[in-house]
């Protein structure tokens, strides 16, 4: 009955350290080691708990409340997946119905939705300098409603993507490429190249990039970032990955050529963006409502883009990397060429060959974001992790 | 405690062998007789045990997603109610929220949705010729993702109203008819008016009335579909119900005269719809957001309607049915005369004697809708209904 | 593990004769002491156990149904967490997505969302005169439902802010009350100041302070509720509240200055409120869709309301109050001057203070509404409670 694995996994994840107990998961970087390695340990663990048919909620009712402020299919289903996989109920906080229209502050609002609430989802990636700062400053508001003893309990924030990073994102693919090749150690020494990408709309945000750049040198891969010339990141965040890498033993480069990023890789990561200094004015003019020079500023970013056409993933950029054989990874949906645009990131035949591993790519998520709760909301875990394997309820049937 | 029918509908449906597991519920004619009884049979036992106060929940978590093309409220109330009835979590799609904005092909968005889907119900019923494809490709998608491994498990795609059928509400009709006549053997020789109506809207969909002749026609009854010249139904559809009729002993005849077709029937089924060619010259217009063509179409559609507003069920057209006491039938809401309009498909007085039969006509459909889900979602569905007899949980209360 | 208070609630609770059982909550003063009592007792037990980490779900599936007519933060997550704390499925019943736009009617409306729901919430508070006939409307509807076999069980309604009263509001302000004075006893003779604020809005239902006034007289304290000039109440219902005074032993006034309502007052109340007058001609334009009429009535409005914005909850004032600390109360959000707008109903020090407090407050709410549900829909509601705490079920873990 119970799946193989997860006596093992389980075994692994209360030998660890983690330090996420009754706190919130903005940024990877923030995170411990351990903490990374529990939520991939405990993530594996709902997968196999999901698919050997074991009812694995921890909760009998209280909210998971998400606020999407950009548009979402996968996470807003993995968020209200790993809900209902746990036995919280969704509740999503839609703000146009809200009274925040009435002028409600961060502070208060935070609090008047968390009065049985477990953990809040956030995702907020239109404004540069902004998405992150929202997070930290909800996630201030419950730390201390729940000091003040407003709050029964400390619903735990959690990125669901920010203008900074996408750590549901960038764990779900650890865990991927884990899987992919064996283990977390079999990593290191692993070529993966971030790479940009040509995309025929604008205005994507940057965390994916920086999401990745910022994890995978944790665990000793030789990251190389690749875009043209003037589609930068936010500059502190690839920064930082250099003393990542050195720490960890990998590497970390940044080059203005995707065929010298493919050159040998292991894994490839093309993915459109927006410069950040793109995103810097045009977040600007969102706050000033200024329609018109917003039009004028997707034209002229098009317009930029279209140069660069060039930065596809194509078989004959496949070629290049280590026996034409590298894993391609994208957080999806992708822009296909000739598949749901005329020229994208990637070129049909190439996805094709992909599709179903960027399925399972897909799938890890409501796992990972499953995995940040418990590891948020239990003190211990491990402990409640086995005695639902002890229960060892069906999830369906009676 | 378990209610006394229970017993003998759960050994009639032991006794059938039905195809639907693991498959969908799209076209009432592509279903076996038996998988149609099984739906029935379901149905009535999931109304006596909520009725009698038994939890009747066969799922611990997991999701039903529904995606509503079109406005609804009783269907989407069906929908959500039998969700909760059988402990699946609701999560309505909705693609103004979604990438689908961003161009994800239906066979991507369908995999994203399902990773802990049991069941996706689709109302898609505004273009004609292309409701039943939307619904066959995510079938086709989540089907392929399953065999693939991507999907833990094969979520069921449920018609919630298509260009072609209504399964759900016919399905809900013919349980309607069945209690009212006393069992499905008596409908065998009984007369049914299917016949358009006026009504003071226009581009309502021709699928209640498709799948009323689809499907009344192989239980034996003698179906008389009736509309003025010009208000075809998609020719296929009425070449069908020949074939039915003749298959099991009842008959189908096009007439245009609405007292013809009322003269001698045991069941009367008023309703407007749109013709099929201006359904085909509509869905064009939508297609291409040709606002000004689609208000002159709307003119053009009403001023024809109003040739026909003689087409209204009164009292005087009921003194033509068998012993002036048919059975009256409506999806609901239907457009009353005097009451939400000043003209339209039935006369108040006539409404208002079969409102409350009406009423209890509509309560069927979320049981149809539940035992849809646990046909395609269990290989012995008759099994997991005698252990939640078994279980005898009470539904309120602890 | 159970909770000190909870036996002697309930022992109360017990001894209590309720009559809301099968009933609605639409007005408080349609409910006996009893009822009102009831509410309260049930809320504190629910309180208790959610702070003990006790599953008090008294439902396996059903519905509950909400339906916001104005917009609303923490009523909506209020009615949300209640149904999730007693294991009802939530459903918002959003207008423009049904077929309530193809002119269905009311009486049909309220049956069809009703085959599974136990409780249906309403806030209905733009339009003057007719909020609360359409929950009344509502409630009859499903009555009949109920009477005539069409709906299993009866849902109540349950009145989440009309254009009359706002029970959940005043009966969460009351518990308020009785927790920082100890006891429902200890308020007699007890000063509470309803005041009129300034406000930078306009249109700002009048129900709270409606609700305040004829709730608060029914419990011996002197209630005085203050204005300027023209702003008035409903008259019915600054009437009836004499009644409730005399019969209770409190008394009731009102004054045309802050300064006297605030003098020696035990509590105080300052929330805007558009006088009745104007809601009358405002409800009239929003009607008849008369948007340029509609602004000129809020420029008139917001010029009027610029006369008083001397009627603010300062420092000042507060030093009128019993030894200057009297408690201050809102159901928020407030206009706070200098956090979220110029010049608002309180200054920003004294918000601070009791910011805590009014969180507190806010908390009450769910309770108070799943307090009400478990009245309305339980015989014995005394009797479920006392088996929630002898199953004594974890909320959270296994």
């Amino acid at each position: 009955m119970t799946p193989k694995k997860v006596p093992t996994l389980l075994d692994q994840l209360a030998a660890l350290k983690t330090g996420l107990y009754q706190k919130d998961f903005l940024l990877t970087w923030k995170q411990s080691d351990a903490d990374l390695r529990a939520v991939l340990l405990i993530a594996e663990t709902l997968e196999e708990l999901w698919r050997a048919n074991i009812d694995a909620r921890a909760f009998r009712g209280g909210l998971a409340v998400s606020n999407f402020r950009d548009k979402s299919t996968r996470t807003r289903f993995s968020f209200a997946s790993a809900a209902s996989l746990l036995g919280l109920s969704l509740l999503d906080f839609d703000e146009s119905k809200s009274q925040v229209a009435h002028g409600e502050t961060v502070r208060e609002t935070a609090n008047m939705i968390s009065f049985l609430t477990e953990v809040i989802g956030i995702r907020d990636d239109l404004f540069i300098h902004e998405g992150h700062e929202y997070m930290a400053a909800t996630a201030e508001a419950v730390d201390t409603g729940f000091k003040e003893g407003v709050l029964p309990q400390r619903p735990a924030v959690i990125n669901l993507q920010c203008d900074q990073d996408h750590p549901t994102q960038s764990l779900t693919d650890l865990l991927h490429l884990q899987k992919t090749f064996g283990s977390l150690d079999a990593l290191r020494g692993k070529k993966i190249a971030m790479t940009w990408a040509y995309s025929p709309s604008y205005g994507k945000p940057l965390s994916v990039a920086q999401g990745i750049v910022n994890l995978m040198t944790r665990f000793g891969m030789h990251v190389v970032l690749a875009h043209p010339e003037g589609y930068d990141l936010i500059p502190e965040l690839v920064q930082q990955p250099q003393r990542f890498a050195k720490e960890s033993g990998g590497s970390f480069a940044l080059v203005h050529s995707m065929e010298e990023a493919f050159k040998g890789a292991d894994v490839v990561y093309p993915k459109s963006w927006a410069p950040y200094q793109i995103m810097e004015r045009r977040t600007a003019l969102l706050r000033a409502k200024e329609a018109k020079k917003l039009e004028e500023l997707e034209k002229e970013c098009l317009a930029n883009n279209a140069k660069y056409k060039s930065w596809e993933c194509t078989d004959q950029l496949m070629g290049l990397t280590k026996g034409g054989k590298a894993l391609y990874m994208h957080p999806l949906p992708a822009d296909i060429t000739d598949v749901n645009c005329k020229a994208g990131e990637v070129a049909g035949n190439v996805f094709e060959r992909y599709r179903v591993p960027t399925y399972h790519e897909a799938e890890h998520k409501l796992y990972v974001i499953a995995a940040m709760i418990l590891l948020t909301r239990f003190e211990h875990p491990a402990k409640v992790l086995k005695q639902i394997v002890d229960r060892a309820e069906p999830r369906r049937g009676v």
